[in-house]
């Protein structure tokens, strides 16, 4: 079910989709090119930070000119408000693919992380590649489930990133200090991006239902842990 | 200049005070906690989280209903969109001061730091100390000379934060790789609510002037670097 009220508001859809699209590219290029050290695809991510941004700034200026123009209420206002702020996420998910990019980059040509660990992040790497696809697909559909998928599954990254931390204290680490500062970056950075991923699935809910399942109690209390 | 329309915008803008204040005090706290090793101060952050999140999510409502009810235009509508705006941000930094008071609870009762890395933090700490007088000021007053200072004095924060990884790396880092890990992160916790700041900043000359800074093209060249 896709909800468009007007032209005008399918454009906004539109650039949003392409939004997600750009930053699903970011995400997966991202991650390969700090597992493979592929220091051409870093610099294309980073150099794609500035079309994103530029998205993100023509959403604003669309909403806002609806809001002004049109008054929606009632589910066309819910869409515009949380077009707004997918939008805002959507940016900082690509500020999030640009600075694993930029460690990528800073590392080459040595390895950003030590060989041991590769495994665990090609693990939370896989885990953002199908968040970011699902993110597209819920984003075009407006499909709950796929919302409702991401927000049950985000628990999986949550124990990865723990398990990084773990590595980085045990008697296996091989490391220099260089590599744990990198590593416990760009893990903040994986698991912020999955974050992300969450809060937009919730908004998509949100749109659809109207109810907001980022007010959950249960949910409140679990931010506290 | 006080900008408000009606009483009902009076409303959200003093929750949006209220949050500021809040705000502020988990900035203090969560920094004092975290060099002093104080545990009750930095529990007294954690707990306090969830008051702030509440508000935001009472604003959210209020400027929805808002949108809905009055249909404003031009600078009420540019108030009530940078107020979703402005308690995303405030609603985020409560988050990153409640992450620093988590990691002094977790030390304790071992200090969060290396003793030697300690003034550093001090200085990086006076820094969002000054920050979040200055932030609960701006807002009250929409004060856009405020505003510009807290836009053009962040990359002495960039600086702080660069000098902790010259200090990480350096031959006279004595600390553990527990404290390694605890020091990327708080420096990153930091670091972070400075840039909130100043997109909050951007957000209130914004509201004054109708001119987002955020578009400046000197400013999204130096997001690339």
């Amino acid at each position: 079910m896709r909800v468009i009220f007007n032209e005008e508001l399918g454009l906004v859809a539109d650039d949003l989709d392409r939004m997600a699209l750009s930053v699903r590219d970011a995400i997966k290029k991202a991650g390969r090119s700090m597992l493979k050290c592929d220091v051409e695809t870093a610099q294309e991510v980073i150099d794609g930070d500035a079309d994103i941004d530029r998205l993100h700034a023509s959403i604003i200026d669309q909403c806002i000119r609806l809001l002004a123009k049109q008054s929606p209420v009632a589910t066309d206002l819910r869409v515009v408000v949380s077009t707004l702020s997918l939008s805002a996420t959507f940016e900082r998910m690509g500020d999030l693919a640009r600075h694993i990019a930029e460690t990528a980059r800073r590392s080459y040509p040595d390895p950003t992380l030590p060989e041991e660990v590769v495994p665990l992040f090609q693990q939370m790497q896989e885990f953002l590649d199908v968040l970011a696809d699902r993110l597209v697909d819920m984003l075009s559909d407006r499909d709950t489930t796929i919302a409702e998928r991401i927000i049950i599954n985000d628990d999986k990254m949550d124990k990865l990133h723990q398990k990084t931390f773990e590595y980085a204290l045990s008697d296996d680490w091989r490391g220099s200090r260089q590599q744990l500062i990198d590593m416990v970056l760009v893990a903040r950075f994986m698991e912020r991006l999955g974050d992300h991923g969450v809060s937009a699935a919730r908004r998509v809910v949100y749109i659809v239902s109207g109810f907001d399942p980022s007010k959950d109690p249960r949910d409140l209390d679990s931010d506290l842990d």
